[in-house]
């Protein structure tokens, strides 16, 4: 099969990367009903073709490129499923193995073929950052697209869904560890003894500090979007037997962040811990920040 | 207050550092019965005077210093209690700080002073790798036992149970965050994409597959009391309004690998993963391996 034009949904911060990275002479579409200004700009930018409609996308188009936050990849899957849509669907969404088989299923149902992905690192502004990791039969046809591109297409050959998996297992410990150590850093804070923390960090921990400061201000802006990751990411490990604490204790921390969408980069570790503490049962001080009740009166 | 003489409560491989850090010429005690041999061999090694039973420890002692698994404090300090104990009593243990309130009640009951403690670093053995941290009214009267010494006393100069939060919020970052990364590469495993995890983590994570290891060798030996002090630290966030998960499996992560206590260290991440999916609801495939059913047919 010969993809000559591949539909793009959507051309978010990352997923402009993705459709910028589809080789030449392919045509890159995409369609801007009920997308933000910022996405229409971003496009534009990129000089993918607008068609407008979904439906119109799916018309014109050999594969479609899924890269949309979790919670909304199941969805969009079935909308392009409704247009009839027969080519190859790419899902390189952060969803667990399980909700790439229901994407899966969605997909075939309009008569696609399905290829899951998983894209690992920034938005692919330069090369050697970002990798689009592929599992499934079609996974071949999808890695010559981004042929010596910034996004490095890896056919993990293995079956479908393994893409997913090891975007989970990766994301898992990344985006999972940064909600951990925030989460400790607010208790510490909480409990009157962050400077104490802080000053064992620099003895025993060198690089903690720094860690925590930015994965406050690399996380907070985009915690909107992660907390349905790590539903995902829970259930991915609840699915193998393993604990799913982790990433649901991740989720509700980031849920906790969600106010600081849209925030520009820079927001401190300061504002993050009261965001995670704010309405916690602790008492407050005269200044109002939690602190815990004296122990021993 | 002059401290003639100490009973330590027990001479673990870390109370048994703890003992001989005290300062000369005070006189270490401890009571054999119903310890290990080897808890016997390691207090006649460093010297400590055994008096047999606990209640000739707290008679002869001026303050007791308890260094015990999380899940046997409570119960140590309403048994030296129990003895009528009225002098200096230091939990050293890593309990939350609701659990040090209880053991300092219990303390009280018998008359004793109750000093919060919290020990971060392996046992003290070299100078400059372990602190003893300390909170409350008489931090300073046990801080100076430890002077010139391999444990580094720290009185906090903050309210009593605050030596306790500090060892919660930095042993959940360094025990939590080796159980995730267990946990994950656990899933990895069973989902078939180990490989292309340890592939990814060698480009941008460099170093995780090394922690992964060295998490393994030196976590699995002492899961079995880890169980408990993750729980503390469940209970520890959880009183501060903030998520209380990522605890409670690392809880059960570490509870899965209690049939490590007493082996030697060398522990290989294999191991590990193989007792972190011991049952789990995967398929297996044909070497006994879990791995997840082929996600399209």
């Amino acid at each position: 099969m010969t993809i000559a034009t591949v539909g793009l949904l959507h051309p978010g911060a990352m997923g402009v990367t993705v459709g910028a990275a589809v080789r030449a002479p392919v045509r890159v579409v995409w369609a801007s009903e009920g997308r933000s200004r910022e996405t229409r700009t971003r496009a534009a930018g990129a000089g993918f073709e607008d068609l407008g409609t979904l439906a119109a996308v799916t018309a014109a188009a050999d594969a479609v490129l899924s890269v949309c936050p979790p919670h909304g990849a199941l969805a969009l899957a079935e909308a392009v499923a409704a247009t009839g849509f027969d080519g190859l669907y790419l899902d390189a969404n952060a969803v667990s193995p399980a909700t790439a088989l229901e994407i899966a299923e969605a997909a075939a149902a309009g008569g696609a073929r399905f290829v899951d992905g998983g894209i690992i690192g920034p938005p692919a502004v330069r090369p050697g950052t970002t990798r689009l990791y592929l599992s499934g039969d079609a996974a071949p046809e999808l890695a010559a697209l981004f042929e010596d591109s910034a996004l490095e297409a890896i056919d993990l050959k293995v079956e479908n869904g393994s893409a997913s998996a090891l975007k989970m297992c990766y994301a898992g410990f990344t985006k999972g560890s940064a909600a951990l150590l925030l989460s400790l850093r607010a208790a510490a804070s909480a409990y009157g003894v962050e400077a104490g923390l802080l000053g064992e960090w620099s003895r025993s921990q060198p690089g903690l500090e720094k860690r925590s400061v930015r994965a406050a201000a690399t996380t907070a802006p985009k915690a909107w979007r992660f907390a349905g990751e790590m539903e995902e990411i829970a259930s991915t490990l609840e699915a193998a037997g393993l604990p799913a604490g982790f990433h649901r204790a991740a989720a509700e921390a980031y849920a906790q962040l969600a106010g600081f969408r849209g925030e520009p980069e820079g927001v401190t570790v300061e504002d993050v811990l009261t965001a995670l503490l704010d309405g916690g049962p602790l008492t407050k001080d005269e200044k109002g920040r939690p602190r815990k009740a004296a122990l021993i009166p």
